[in-house]
């Protein structure tokens, strides 16, 4: 990487993108310095840096082949919604942000959106639901940009039928840090045509390129769906009835695993009431279909199967802004735990039929180390978010030792450290712990390949 | 590349995996010096070679460490069903197949299967089957290798609903050309740790890695199942009805497009006749759910779209002797067609709803040529086969003429020249049609990553 002046940069980057899309007042620059990282964990930004706002792949092409020639570490920024710190500027350099990226465009012919970066989560389902079909996966927060999503791979709640952000990116838009443009895949349910560089990019948290336009699969609407809210005296049994639900032959939208007091201080904090009063934990299971009587002989039978697995009495929510209720109480529950005393929020995943063998040794571990966890998550597909709480006494060798015993739990099942969060600044230590020697030196040389300066997200962790 | 003496390999190989493991007789090399390539466009092998039937990674591991010191080109062989030449031995080397690595064991518990690269799709469907689960995919011949079809990344019929093998693919156990036995991915409905290795290989077509163990996702066995065979009296029609459908709601399992003279053919071929009498050609569409009631509720449906769209009467066939009989014809169409007086079979894919279009090209480009094509394909994925014929008086410039005209016709449609039969040694010199120089090159820079000494599926083309 090279020597530079900041104000140099910032010059030559007003000349690319005008004045009003460069920004480097320190007192305008906080928002870029940081995304929803849990605050215990998060990096520890350079605020010696230059935000650039370019509006569309030409320009970010420019700003790369500048940076590349300099030697200027380049920052890729969504929406910051990500919980891994991987959009945090952590050397002396540039943060570019997609926001201006702002199109798109619903095909409905070929049930597909042509989408640009900067586009929200939200921007996106509305205009999908505007033209009549579905975009089905909610990965939490809607201020996420697409560009994000898809850097990220996200996955979150309804992955379970239709898969995770990959599962539903067709196309890409990208720009090398070289500062070629490539547009990848297309309009194309089917494309043999050489290595599979878009997969490739898809979760490389921009290491590899800056995305700036996705081709994204939409669904048809679905005619009709169901929430269920199931509720179960106890964790081992709420979490070992989520397989026997997969094995049924009906498959979810989403099966989630959320606990009590969660609900209910997140209901509080947006003015709702959570409506199930029995049970300490629960699963909310969403069911989408063609018409009304499918949804409900799919219900019947997840209900059969619940109650005989030992669930109390199930709420059935038909009327949409039922349904929506519960999702945005269930959305709510992030923030609350961050108002709360949480250390860390694990992303662990294994085999969906392994979950109840695995909660049971988060449950072991916490008794070892007499605290507490409050776990929530994507039980359909064997993703649970367990969360470190700060207690009186633990220490942070304490909080380490938990975390990697979660770890090990979950790898000795054939599980990984990462469902859907990333890697980012935060999990980058314990990257060996999933990955062989190999595989790390693979990835580094296919960093190399793509981006020989390594300007792109450079990531080195500065000291706190 | 390294000089050797092709007695000297043998010997190594046989003290690898024995004697009767490794083939070196001239005359017993035959079935391993091609694929199913379209006659006329076959890569002309060497028989300079010997075989070798490793029995497991660690076997795999150490020819490949043995090739890769000395240099020794490596042609990875699954069932030999490609039509593209990839597993056809074009220099003085190693043929490795992984025809004894034949286990398969069915994880009802996580509806997975975890299927050794010698199994044959025929024996992945039964397993699956009998184990009470589906795995819904159809890559043509069942002869193929569980290998081959995840190097390929195959489709075939089936891919509309659930994808094509990478949508199946959620583990892989390879040997890199170096050596290294790498486990990437898992039992993992998400999983996102680094960049994604296990997508870069599939569809690498033995070039990256070789391919011994697959973990794959399975469906749980749907409860009912339809054909409908929808006839027309023209190509346009016909095909201009498969995004109305698409759009309906309705996501067949699979859409495909025959026409009678070839159904004709191929169901007189196996002894069967074609139930139907009326039109020129045909949608054959395949529908699966959870009970009878969907089942018919999705063809009622569909059949009016198709009647909408000017379809005849429209056979819809429910047992199901009748349906496999139906699947069994449309399988029999691409031996029939080779003793036909078949040049090329191209493999072109495009937007779903722009098949029409495509479509009225083609035939526009058989009435410049003055010419006739046989056109049959995955009509819901947008991939036609179109198959030019040896015609008295056509000459191999106007066949190559022909051929770059439909390139052309799909590509300006954002369509591209290989949907699923991949590139091989066959498709290369077209491959810069569709791909940019700086993704060509991207690409070959991850290849020498993989693969430093360039041993694994080198692929030169032996002049004739």
């Amino acid at each position: 990487l090279g020597e530079f002046k900041i104000e140099e940069v910032a010059e030559a980057l007003e000349a690319i993108v005008g004045e009003k899309n460069t920004i480097y007042e320190r007192e305008k620059l906080e928002d870029y310095l940081k995304d929803e990282t849990y605050p215990k964990l998060r990096l520890k930004p350079v605020a010696d840096i230059v935000v650039v706002k370019p509006s569309n792949a030409e320009e970010v092409s420019r700003i790369l082949k500048f940076a590349n020639e300099r030697g200027i570490p380049v920052f890729p920024r969504g929406g910051g919604t990500g919980l891994v710190g991987g959009a945090v500027p952590t050397r002396k350099g540039i943060v570019l942000t997609t926001e201006r990226m702002k199109g798109i465009e619903v095909d409905r012919e070929n049930l597909m959106a042509v989408v640009e970066a900067g586009v929200t989560l939200e921007e996106l389902i509305k205009a999908a639901d505007e033209a009549g079909l579905f975009f089905p996966l909610h990965p939490g927060d809607e201020t996420a940009h697409t560009g994000g999503l898809v850097a990220t791979n996200a996955g979150g709640v309804r992955a379970v039928k239709y898969g995770v952000m990959r599962n539903y990116v067709k196309g890409l838009e990208v720009v090398l840090p070289t500062g070629e443009i490539l547009k990848l895949g297309g309009k194309l349910q089917k494309n043999n045509t050489g290595y599979d560089l878009m997969d490739l990019i898809i979760g490389s948290e921009g290491t590899l390129a800056i995305i700036t336009k996705v081709i994204l699969k939409l669904h048809p609407k679905p005619g009709a769906s169901a929430t269920l809210i199931v509720p179960y005296d106890d964790r081992s049994t709420a979490v070992n009835s989520v397989p026997k639900i997969l094995q049924s032959g009906i498959i979810p939208l989403a099966i989630e695993y959320v606990e009590r007091d969660l609900m209910e201080k997140a209901a509080k904090h947006i003015g709702e009431e959570w409506p199930v009063k029995e049970g300490s934990c629960y699963l909310l299971i969403v069911i989408v279909g063609e018409n009304r009587d499918q949804i409900l002989y799919e219900s019947q039978k997840i209900a059969e199967v619940c109650q005989q697995s030992g669930s109390l009495e199930i709420l059935f929510a038909e009327p949409k802004h039922e349904q929506e209720k519960i999702l945005r109480i269930r959305s709510a529950a992030l923030p609350v735990l961050e108002t709360e005393k949480m250390v860390d929020g694990l992303d662990t995943v294994v085999p969906p039929a392994s979950i109840g063998e695995f909660i049971d040794k988060v449950n072991e571990i916490a008794e070892k180390f007499n605290t507490y966890f409050v776990v929530a998550g994507h039980a359909g597909d064997g993703n649970m978010h367990v969360c470190i709480m700060e207690e009186e006494g633990i220490s942070l060798e304490e909080i380490a030792e938990i975390r990697h015993e979660i770890y090990r739990a979950a790898l000795e099942l054939g599980g990984t450290i990462s469902a859907e969060h990333g890697i980012g600044g935060v999990r980058l230590e314990s990257l060996p712990l999933c990955l062989s020697r190999k595989e790390i030196n693979l990835m580094k040389q296919i960093k190399r390949v793509f981006d020989p300066n390594n300007i792109l997200n450079p990531g080195k962790k500065v000291p706190p």
